[in-house]
């Protein structure tokens, strides 16, 4: 028996850990005169166990091709995160630039095992002067999450945190927090995205990388805004321990939650979207099938354009099931949104009363679409959203 | 030798062919007050040898379904259209429609060989009555090509509407001429569009097949405005070989002709396109490498607004092929806009000049991104358009 109690505060609540930002002139002012940070830092007291995953796109971003050469039991203290320029395309000398800022951490701070994580456009060297200043202006010993959170964004409209504080039945608890960036290029395998879970429990390595692909496999590779795929997907677990308590069931459930909950929040947050939505797909004949089908509807751009339009047009959905390539037959498939039947081979011209109530089904900030395909057991869900004016105008004038 | 002259007027030219159409109601009047058929007819003299492809989306519509029942010899001399009513995911009943307004017409007009095909909106029957009193209004001897390439329109702005006269060395000569609508939906495998060429040449039916296929690989399979394929897809050839006049290598070229041009007014179409982008993809590992990562572009939501945004932000291109899952090396990399070199791995960061001229290119309705990867000899070129506001406007907006 466990509890898991929600916190304010981010990573500020996980013993040993620091973090916070500074402005370095990489990020201008917000529209209301504030100023967000571009230059983060996450640090441990004690070194800490570390686990990943990164992106699967071919062109991985220097300081993911950077983490990589560390010997598979490397353990750190410290995170270095940059906004706004990605790192990446920058070939050899993006690494090196990684290696110079490392070494001058470790000249000014005795860091000596330091990750790095960026985001931003891609194609441009680091700005190293500029990076530099921030390890004179950073706080060490700051318990600044809210500022970290915000410091790691780019088109996101507001920031990701969670902190769960696990308590075991013998007493005993442990944290888990985290913070994570992510508007566009959300797309499953894996969503554009950095992620930074802390936690002070005391848990092994191997549970770490073991619960860590399960977490991301159920959240963040299930979402999509817009089916692309970044340079700089990553998703880092760091532990230091320092709690002593640890139940590996309730550290499942703690971090699945943690996941999911930002994956839905990256998701919401999508660059111009205006809902979300679960697409259910079942009966399929195995879940390769139904994955194939519910990952397809999360992209489609017809089914998003309609979602936006909220326009209750089956059609759309029932097309891109059939053009997902899966076994499928019109006469057995059944399609719901939320518990209001839309589709089935009874009912395949929808009256004016279902049209109302699919319409105020879709008027909301979130609902679910079930399509069940009859056929087998298999099932997915994944979760996407809508596409809107503000998705075009966004990336038609992001960079410039 | 042959040569291959350009004729007005599209169908109208091919020998024994008529064409029409009239409006039953299902289209309302255009905006400024003309009124476009919604249902329209392609009529031939003689039996013709007739070959098709179709969409491969499995909950393909009942005009197809029924098609396919035909055996494989099967001679048409009509084919009846309809626009605003897609006749999909009708199921058994679709069909029986179908085989109503045949009934229809065999008793009426003693037509014993009809097609039909469809577009419009998914689900709903098709309202025979109306469809009915075409019947009526048909002239049967009118050659108006005009009227029927715009009786086939659904969300497409302008008529799709090609004639070519082939003249070969021996002083003969046949026709070749097609119409064809599709604006959105528009995917590789195949566009959703419905296309009817019909030719006067005596060309056997192998030849009509087999060139048929190698048109359609080149040139419709190509192109992509969003990403979706639709139910209804449909591409015939007929031929009434009244001519008696035929070249092989003449009739290939002139097929492929017409529908690579065809191929690229559906794109200009596209729903909301301002642009156009040939992505050529060489020096891939081979070419289905070459093929995914090419049509990964074509299909990229953030290509697709940096295309709109005219930012020569090459990052996006790389990353895309990199998402693609192809093998790549971005020391190898070579991206050109035009003929303007814009990434290698001497010239990453753009200066100034670069972005002008850039920018410059991108201005243009139409131009060509190549991607050299240096790694073997595969290619594949296919074409797509940018993604604007008003794309989600129709897309929103359609149906409702």
């Amino acid at each position: 028996m466990f509890q898991i109690l929600s916190l304010k505060n981010g990573l500020d609540n996980v013993k040993g850990f620091y973090s916070g930002s500074t402005n370095v002139g990489l990020r201008k002012a917000n529209s209301d005169g504030s100023t967000d940070g571009d230059v983060s830092f996450i640090r441990s007291e004690s070194l800490c166990d570390v686990v990943s995953r990164f992106t699967t796109n071919r062109f991985a971003a220097a300081p993911i091709k950077h983490f990589l050469k560390y010997p598979a039991n490397f353990q750190t203290d410290f995170i270095l995160i940059n906004a706004k320029n990605a790192n990446a395309m920058t070939g050899a000398k993006g690494i090196e630039d990684i290696e110079e800022l490392f070494g001058t951490l470790n000249c000014k701070l005795q860091i000596t095992n330091p990750i790095m994580s960026s985001t931003g456009v891609i194609g441009y060297r680091l700005p190293l002067e500029k990076i530099t200043t921030a390890f004179d202006a950073f706080d060490f010993n700051s318990k600044n999450s809210n500022s970290t959170a915000r410091a790691i964004m780019t088109t996101d409209s507001f920031k990701k945190e969670i902190c769960f504080k696990v308590e075991l039945a013998n007493g005993s608890s442990f944290h888990i927090a985290a913070i994570a960036k992510g508007a566009g290029m959300i797309n499953p395998a894996m969503a554009t995205m950095l992620c930074f879970i802390i936690t002070d429990a005391d848990i092994p390595r191997d549970d770490m990388d073991e619960l860590l692909g399960i977490a991301v496999e159920n959240s963040f590779n299930r979402i999509s805004v817009d089916g692309d795929t970044s340079t700089n997907d990553s998703v880092f677990l760091l532990s230091n321990k320092q709690s002593g308590s640890y139940d590996k069931d309730a550290f499942r459930e703690a971090l699945n939650k943690i996941t999911f909950e930002l994956a839905m929040m990256i998701l919401r947050d999508g660059e111009g979207a205006t809902k979300t939505v679960a697409f259910e797909v079942k009966g399929a004949k195995n879940t390769e099938e139904a994955k194939k089908a519910s990952m397809l509807l999360s992209n489609s751009l017809l089914v998003k354009t309609a979602l936006f339009g909220e326009d209750p047009n089956w059609g759309r959905i029932a097309s891109t099931i059939g053009a997902s390539g899966i076994e499928c037959d019109e006469e057995k498939l059944v399609i719901h949104y939320d518990d209001l039947l839309i589709y089935s081979k009874d009912q395949r011209e929808i009256n004016k009363d279902i049209e109302e109530k699919a319409h105020k089904i879709m008027k909301q900030p979130s609902f679910h679409i079930t399509c069940e395909l009859g056929l087998g057991n298999g099932a997915f869900t994944s979760y996407g959203c809508d596409l809107s004016y503000d998705y075009v105008k966004i990336n038609a004038e992001y960079r410039t």
